[in-house]
């Protein structure tokens, strides 16, 4: 170990400020608790007195050992005392123990922004400080735009540091608030700012340079000791440092001490994060993507199985995630083998027959790349194994439209079951495939009512050989969820709305298998 | 200026490696052509011999002056001479000028991956290399997994690069092949290198530990002048060097010479990538996502009305992208007069008007990135130039299924021409959109036989917000060719067939109007 690093998670605050993020109370709630049990060493929950929603979440939080809950707050405005300012007397009065409150450092944010002297700054921020640390709060610094501020005036820079030093914050975290910063100026910066003052360093990056993730490392072999972040990189503008690279990175690569934390808990904490805030995950994130480590072609794989180093830098499991094959018709008997033992399959030594039985549907434009459960029923009907709940009989799209008023669309489905029985119905949709899907559910429900948990999360259109226009064929793929499980099915035709169809029964076929085998 | 560094995309190869892309022949032209106006200095195109869609487009892509054309391949196989080895004499016949062929430096990928001895391999690099270059082609050496090697066996990974420069390399380009390595490994590795070997360095880079940004920057540093990276990230894992934030730290934040190219372009590339492409671009890259520089909230927005310095670490003009204030309406007029004079358009001082019209689009789901004929008609009707031939007064589509057998659709339209003429056509399709095609084209043809000349080359359909599944809107794109000239229409629907619809009307209007102002 190279020395304990602390981790703090600003998912809450600053990774609330993302476009198209709105975390409710309950939401932070949950987030509090998952980041607490993953580790945290600090989470900060928001800002109290801001708005009503962070003044419930404060007055809810259970405070939990180990992970410290933390309010953040500005330094008091100018012109009066800090006892008199409702932002800090907010975060005097909250439940939480420590208070990350920020002031300025940068003297053309002082004097340009502020509109004040810079002495005056300089005593908002010693008192500010002082203040919290009075009301029984433990205190740490944001130094905003420190970056800026020590290129542009490095000793007022450090004068506003030793300020809050002087009031008795506990960390000094210097922010590189716009995200201009490189790595190098991160290095020389944190080594001057180690010899000025006594208080432990942190870093606070942002992302607009593609650089936080490596700026974040660069201040800690600097000497910085906490690390400011947000999980998937949320925050304003390209994000924050993003705490699910920075921790494997510091952990694994650097072998820093992170605490509490075990690393392999990261990939399911980035999906749940993505979940509440309804913000999927990058799939090429590193470490945590669900392309980290998907490896495609043969070549690749069979290396792979003799050699994981070959082509990861770390090995999956170490970060909660999971190797995938791409099963293309690059792919041979070894990535059956893999994939069958990925979906808890046996492996029943006819792994030919399936590359054959691949191919030929390869060939028709199918890819079974993103599309698992297709590929289990397709291996289960190969072997035998699958029984046919239904047959759907007949249907019928219709679709028109009359100059500039809305169109219509319209699907009816013979459906029939296995004893026999014929249901008959019809639905309207928003557009014909959405008129299908809801006829088809109409029909099945008779016969299957736990048809009504199953959703439709995503649907995708891919044209497979574009040359020929609109008569080519088009890939359709539809993600399913019944609650708990997710799968996600594929359909091939020429035809949209038959793909559609057939990636829609492949779903259905696949959720009433499954639970037909659990039974 | 603080030197040269050469810029070298290779997004139709290492970037076609990527989960769900597969470019067609005329997509990897099309981006091979903006390739070379954006100012690439080498641009690869694909692996000769490898498959019929690289030999093709090798055989079609135009010599163009100043980005070098290059293929992509490796050493020979053990155990036949060059001249024997079909994947080189695949380069040696191409029309590229320059080849670039990768060659293992790592000796554990030697003895256990290839499974021969450490010399046997450099030699295999080296008369490689000499082939090539003995058969007329300027030659780069990718140093597969170099980093690696040279911290496994220091001494080997060195004399592997040095066994290509003897067989005449003129770059040695060192590749992180599995996104390992730190900036700091990089920094050392170069060095040591730059003191190893006479010619210049390259470095290729991934991006499985969020590095792969720092770790250029840091080998450009270190002296490498030659960088290796895709549009928008794209490759297999978590993608290569981004070139979209690359190309700016180098040019902006180092003061580096990158040729030719001009980084107010930057962001028009990478949308147009995505499109092509069909995976929409990450809205928090940095310097050219759609997030990039929008600010949100009005502390910050006053600050940055005051001074854009307070939060933006550049202009978003210098990367050709553009401020977007959540609260408030102040981006696009001077991207609209940009966007104007390249399609020969006059600025007739309305671009407010066309801001505005743009905005309310988009948020209905258009983009016109991709679809400049869609921009262009959009402009005309907006100035009131532009005069519909036709109109449709009505459209139907039919489809039916039974059982297994082939499924029917059929369209029918009635049209109506400017005198009052009326047309009333049905056709059959290989799908309902192939049969409102068709249907469409019978129509018009009675009063408009150029229609004849029209072909539809590309048809792509995206999903614009996945949540919602198959009642979310689709935004068809669709590519027209007259046999002269091409063009792209857009059109948004939440119904698939309606969209392709009003995409098809789009592009058979602009043809018509293109015609009447050349007579």
């Amino acid at each position: 170990m190279n020395g304990r690093v602390y981790i703090y998670d600003t998912t809450l605050r600053d990774g609330s400020q993302t476009e198209g993020i709105s975390f409710s109370c309950e939401d932070k709630l949950d987030i509090y608790n998952k980041m607490c049990s993953f580790g945290m060493d600090f989470v900060e929950g928001g800002w109290p007195g801001s708005n009503p929603r962070d003044d419930e979440f404060f007055s809810k939080a259970p405070i939990r050992d180990g992970t410290a809950l933390t309010a953040f707050g500005s330094t008091r405005r100018y012109g009066v005392n800090p006892d008199e300012d409702p932002n800090l007397r907010a975060l005097a009065a909250s439940r939480a123990e420590w208070c990350c409150i920020f002031g300025k450092t940068w003297d053309f944010q002082v004097t340009d922004a502020l509109c004040i002297g810079l002495e005056d700054n300089l005593r908002m921020v010693e008192d500010s400080v002082r203040f919290l640390k009075e009301s029984g709060k433990r205190v740490m610094f944001d130094a905003e735009h420190f970056f800026d501020g020590f290129r542009s005036n490095r000793h007022y820079a450090l004068k506003a540091l030793q300020a809050a030093e002087k009031g008795g914050a506990e960390w000094l975290v210097l922010c590189d608030t716009n995200g201009g910063s490189t790595p190098e100026q991160v290095t020389e910066a944190v080594r001057i700012v180690s010899e000025s003052v006594d208080a432990p360093l942190g870093i606070h990056c942002h992302n607009d340079s593609d650089l936080a993730t490596a700026c974040t490392l660069a201040a800690v072999s600097a000497g910085c000791r906490l690390v400011q972040g947000t999980v998937n990189g949320l925050g304003e503008r390209c994000g924050n440092a993003n705490l699910c690279t920075v921790i494997p990175n510091l952990s694994i690569k650097m072998g820093m001490d992170v605490g509490r934390i075990d690393t392999r808990h990261l990939a399911p904490l980035s999906k749940y994060i993505g979940e509440v805030a309804n913000m999927t995950p990058s799939a090429g994130m590193a470490y945590v993507g669900d392309r980290a480590f998907t490896h495609k072609g043969g070549i690749h794989v069979s290396a792979l199985m003799r050699n994981p180093r070959t082509y990861e830098h770390v090995p999956p499991e170490s970060v909660g995630n999971t190797r995938r094959v791409l099963v293309s018709d690059m792919a041979g008997k070894a990535s059956i083998t893999e994939k069958l033992k990925q979906l808890g399959m046996m492996d029943e030594g006819d792994s030919r027959d399936i590359v054959d039985k691949i191919k030929e549907m390869e060939s028709r434009g199918y890819q079974f790349e993103g599309a698992d459960a297709s590929f289990e029923l397709m291996v289960r009907k190969l072997r035998g194994e699958f029984h046919p709940r239904f047959t759907v009989e007949e249907f019928r799209v219709f679709m028109d439209e009359y100059g500039t008023s809305e169109g219509r669309s319209e699907a009816s489905v013979k459906v029939r079951d296995i004893h026999g029985e014929m249901e008959h119905t019809a639905a309207d949709g928003n557009g014909p495939v959405n008129a299908l899907d809801n006829a088809l559910r109409k029909a099945l429900r008779r016969f299957f009512p736990e048809m009504d948990s199953l959703r439709l999360t995503d649907y995708k259109v891919r044209v497979i050989d574009e040359k020929s226009a609109t008569m080519t064929a088009v890939r359709v793929l539809i993600r399913t969820t019944d609650g708990k499980d997710n799968w996600t099915t594929v359909g091939v035709s020429t035809n949209v709305i038959e793909a559609s169809m057939i990636a829609l029964l492949d779903s259905i076929e696949y959720s009433l298998d499954k639970n037909s085998r659990k039974e």
